[in-house]
């Protein structure tokens, strides 16, 4: 079995949506080698998250932030966990909706990604700094 | 390591939500000769979705197609990303939301799910065609 | 490979969030034989979740379960499966926004969380009972 673990980091972003594919890829060189697998990206954190999307025109990403901003508002007044900011709570929720982590095939060496597919960072906080994703792959 | 990927074809659906159990299983025979492990269903689109739900009932279907396009509208004021149609943005979010790929144990050659549950597509787009899924068995 | 299945049981739970990872640890003593791998908790249930949270400040939970009820409310004019109760077709939509399954990374035996992440079951039933999760480590 071809497998192995690797944390890495990103740079860190604004609140939104970012497209890290390239990112990504650049710290995990050793997916080269994995015939067939499955890369799992975990992010460490409750308030950002992973999800895949469409790689190629960037509104896509900023209609994603004005929407889950509508689905998820700041300063409802029923948030009890408040005191870390009014960005904290609804950060919390968008994390668990869109999840905590992806899972996408490797073949030959590369992900197996659709055409129009990239990964997405979502950065639900005003100031998330470096978040850190555990890399595991799992292949022959 | 009993592991192998394919790659298959789903027949083209209407908008809304589809169980998808037996067209799936009927192209991955293989996962007979799996002992135990994990299948990996990834949608190499970003305007359609998977997800496990209730298999009995067809309006448990209907109602998760009529509540989505309450919680995730076409023609919001504010999306940017409109020139493919008003079925283009909400279809990426929804997408996001339900999530690109399903994970399912295998015991003893059969999909280990629960006595109510069944796969679901999500198809997001008006007219989304034949979906393309990539199976991954990753088990012995 | 040092991979196996569980089926293990959760005690009943109220409606909500819950924090049970020393409950699913409890019964997985397992994975502290796996090197490096993976765990996928897959839910055998349509009205119950699986994500990953916030392990600390409770209040987290309480305003993950009153925002997701505004989310997705009970007893909308047009929802068509409601023979079981109120409670029942938001129960399936939550299940699918939230998911069906975590997969957590295995380091050194184990489970390789953020210092703040914990494994929540979202319970979206009144009465939902002992929900059963199979558990899968595929690892070396």
């Amino acid at each position: 079995m071809n497998s192995f673990q690797k944390e890495i980091q990103l740079r860190p972003k604004s609140r939104g949506f970012h497209l890290i594919t390239t990112e990504v890829l650049d710290q995990l060189k050793e997916i080269e080698q994995v015939e067939i697998g499955m890369l799992h990206l975990f992010i460490k954190h409750t308030s950002a998250s992973l999800t895949i999307n469409e790689n190629a025109d960037p509104t896509v990403r900023d209609d994603f932030e004005t929407h889950i901003n509508k689905m998820v508002p700041e300063n409802m007044p029923y948030y009890k966990h408040n005191y870390e900011g009014s960005d904290d709570m609804p950060a919390h929720i968008k994390a668990s909706l869109f999840g905590h982590s992806i899972q996408v095939p490797i073949t030959n060496g590369k992900l197996n990604l659709g055409i129009w597919q990239g990964i997405y960072l979502g950065e639900h906080r005003n100031n998330g700094g470096a978040r850190v994703l555990l890399a595991t792959v799992i292949g022959k």
